[in-house]
């Protein structure tokens, strides 16, 4: 009796102990995380020298080199790249669009969408059609189609609260848009910026083609020359719009990914993979999409670090490329995964930029995610409380099929789409403790997860 | 029994009708919120054309005709100026400084401190005495600290999760520390920016002289020129600095608090009161501070109007004056409140930047924040998720005596002191998004309370 009792005593005393080292640590993860300016100060470095980092642009070949020398300062265990070889695209000059009424003409703010075609060199003329949605374009059919700049110009819901899904809500026009268009005979497309602001700065993003249909140049717009294009062409039937683009496709780039590792002091063989995408959008500095993830991830290795935090399993950061066109580094990661065949407990991406953290969107199995909101609900104090299912990251999305929890972090997405995709995605719209509260989460939850599991 | 279980019934359907008509109200009024562009545009106005607002200065008084034609358009049942004097005080021309080390300078980024006096025509030059804190001057004592610049150099800390918190444990060094070097007969004081980011833009904010010691030069620099003095003056012992500034005081100006008011339906003697400050510091555009307090409630009138919510009790707008330097409008509404006798059934203040609203702090007795935090359970989905014990605001606090509780909308704070009191504060910088979540909260809860009480 007297024994029992004493192991209840000695049990009860050690949790107690486990849960102030857990708690302590916590504490010290945020505290290194807050004061440190390091990860801010390295994507300055990344924004500034690598600006529009499109797979295969120089400015990813640079890229790459910068996040490697900043990861080799911090002596990872190991540290390599996984090169691979990919398709790629690219923008060759500034686009143009200018719309014609009277007259008069007006230069409208456009940037090319992600894999559109060039137009001839002299450019294509036409007359404007808005419409506002796929469906609409069904209806009109190709008489009224036929030869016309198709004006894509819903907006994105202001009404919804997440903007991620006023997002998904009005992509449709941008991803399918000029697959659709040119189906029915249309010259060209111009569609209205994916964001939440009235301003100047257009947006790109991936477009498709389908198959079949002749490849037509595609553009976006800003949401100010949006309206401008709208009211212009109301007033002026036989308003018109100019517009000139020059991409070209590339058959073959040389590119990577960027793996480095904290070798697990009892289990080196299981595997914690949290990653980012080093890619971003040829007109766009990257800043919170991905520089952030980027940074935040490498920074998770300089508080372990730092804190001498010893992990039981390996920590691998995997930096992907070519998030924004094919996807091509998640591929080739998953393809390894395959072939290396080592288990990962669980697999983490910070893509929703670098703004305040709210929670963990988690895509896994119920007793994962209960797992897991149980052992993040000390991070309330924080300000992490809103984990639950959800979604993981592009880039980690095929792991999903291996049966790997995937886990995205998830950011008050109130002021993302004021930057995605854009000029305006600068580091000086990078709030640095704000993204370093998302390293500090990331961090606690690497932590943590190594420590308990997710059973 | 048949009447009891029918009354019961339908007692319970009141409720749940009772409950969808604040479900969705709450829904239309956050609809109508993010989707309208009115109250940035506003502030837009406000702080491009009235920028730098202090108290008795032009730019004051043309805010105040801004704000009052910006309310004038939403057809108010009343909307009046609150007009008195007040002493003031104003920054002439743009304060300097330059260190001298060897036989180099170099010119730092400083500004006035609010009450400074100023230098004489000539400045003032001399040795330069960094400290960390009032205690250690007054260790070092007079003997030292006689006739030298002394430089105030710790840095908010950043290991705080709450940067209301960093700031309180730093700003006695901008507030007291001339009084106290004065003391000891310094000739002027520097003090390091309350900021929690290294960067070029100096904040300034208000600084208070002790009773019979001189008054001596105060400015405030940029983090990144503190920590370039710091190293200066330890390489070089000799090093110097010279500061120029050129300040007034003023006697009394005319100024005045703008009130507005939609009147109650039934109980227009029972007033819920809204506030925010007109005023902003010399330096600054003052856009999260506290332009966008002032919008957000003018944009509280403009959803009740548009959604037709006609309140019971009269909701009065009061946009206050001088909230930085001596706060007299707030004091001329407090006597106001005693000599019109209405009942406050509440107030609630917007005084912590246009950004991501959290919850709601309230200082009142325990059941008025427990009716509180229950009614607000229902904004959880609009992230309003912390509301408790907590700070109203600068300007209503004088209301705390006459036992009106006072509440103060709580926001993301960890980007605020990258604005605060800089030229940093600009509308750019706020997201309308994040803006226009906090005049739904407020909004919501003036909608809620309005209708249930504080019971």
């Amino acid at each position: 009796m007297k024994i029992v009792a004493m192991t209840v005593l000695l049990c009860g005393a050690l949790m107690v102990n486990a849960q102030e080292t857990e708690k302590n640590t916590i504490s010290a993860i945020y505290k290194n995380a807050l004061t440190s300016y390091d990860a801010y100060s390295n994507l300055k470095e990344l924004c500034t020298n690598a600006k529009g980092r499109l797979v295969g642009s120089p400015a990813s070949e640079h890229a790459i080199q910068i996040l490697k020398t900043q990861i080799s300062k911090l002596n990872p265990d190991t540290s390599y790249l996984q090169n691979y070889t990919t398709p790629s695209w690219r923008c060759k000059s500034k686009s143009q669009a200018i719309v014609y009424y009277g007259s008069k003409k007006e230069s409208l703010n456009v940037v090319n969408l992600g894999l559109s075609v060039s137009t001839p060199n002299e450019g294509i003329k036409g007359e404007i059609l808005e419409v506002h949605s796929l469906n609409e374009l069904d209806s009109l059919g190709s008489k009224q189609v036929k030869d016309k700049i198709v004006f894509f110009n819903r907006p994105m819901d202001n009404a919804k609260i997440n903007t991620f899904e006023a997002y998904s809500g009005a992509v449709d026009q941008r991803a399918k848009g000029a697959g659709k268009a040119s189906q029915y005979g249309a010259a060209g497309v111009i569609v209205r910026s994916m964001s939440t602001e009235l301003y100047d700065f257009p947006h790109t993003g991936v477009s498709r083609y389908k198959d079949g249909v002749k490849k037509i140049p595609n553009l976006s717009i800003s949401t100010n020359d949006a309206e401008k294009l709208s009211r212009i062409s109301k007033l002026n039937k036989k308003a018109t719009v100019w517009l000139k683009s020059n991409t070209e496709t590339i058959d073959s780039v040389q590119t990577a990914n960027l793996i480095a590792e904290i070798k697990g002091s009892q289990h080196p063989e299981k595997v914690i993979l949290i990653g980012a995408h080093m890619d971003s959008w040829f007109n766009s500095p990257g800043a919170h999409d991905d520089g952030a993830g980027c940074e935040q991830m490498i920074d998770v290795f300089r508080i372990f670090k730092q804190l001498n935090i010893k992990p039981v399993n390996t920590i691998r950061l995997v930096l992907f490329m070519d998030e924004e066109m094919y996807q091509s580094g998640s591929k080739v990661y998953a393809d390894f995964v395959v072939r290396e065949k080592r288990e990962h407990i669980i697999s983490i991406e910070s893509d929703a930029g670098g703004l305040l953290p709210l929670g963990f969107g988690i895509d896994a199995g119920d007793s994962v995610i209960n797992s897991i909101k149980k052992q993040t609900e000390q991070l309330f104090d924080y300000g992490i409380y809103k984990t639950g299912r959800g979604y993981g990251g592009v880039d980690i999305e095929p792991l999903k099929e291996f049966g790997i929890p995937i886990i995205g972090l998830m950011t008050n997405s109130q002021r993302y789409f004021e930057y995605h995709h854009s000029a305006n995605d600068t580091v000086e719209n990078v709030s640095r403790r704000e993204m370093q509260l998302g390293t500090a989460a990331i961090a606690s939850l690497v932590y943590l997860i190594d420590k308990n599991g997710i059973k």
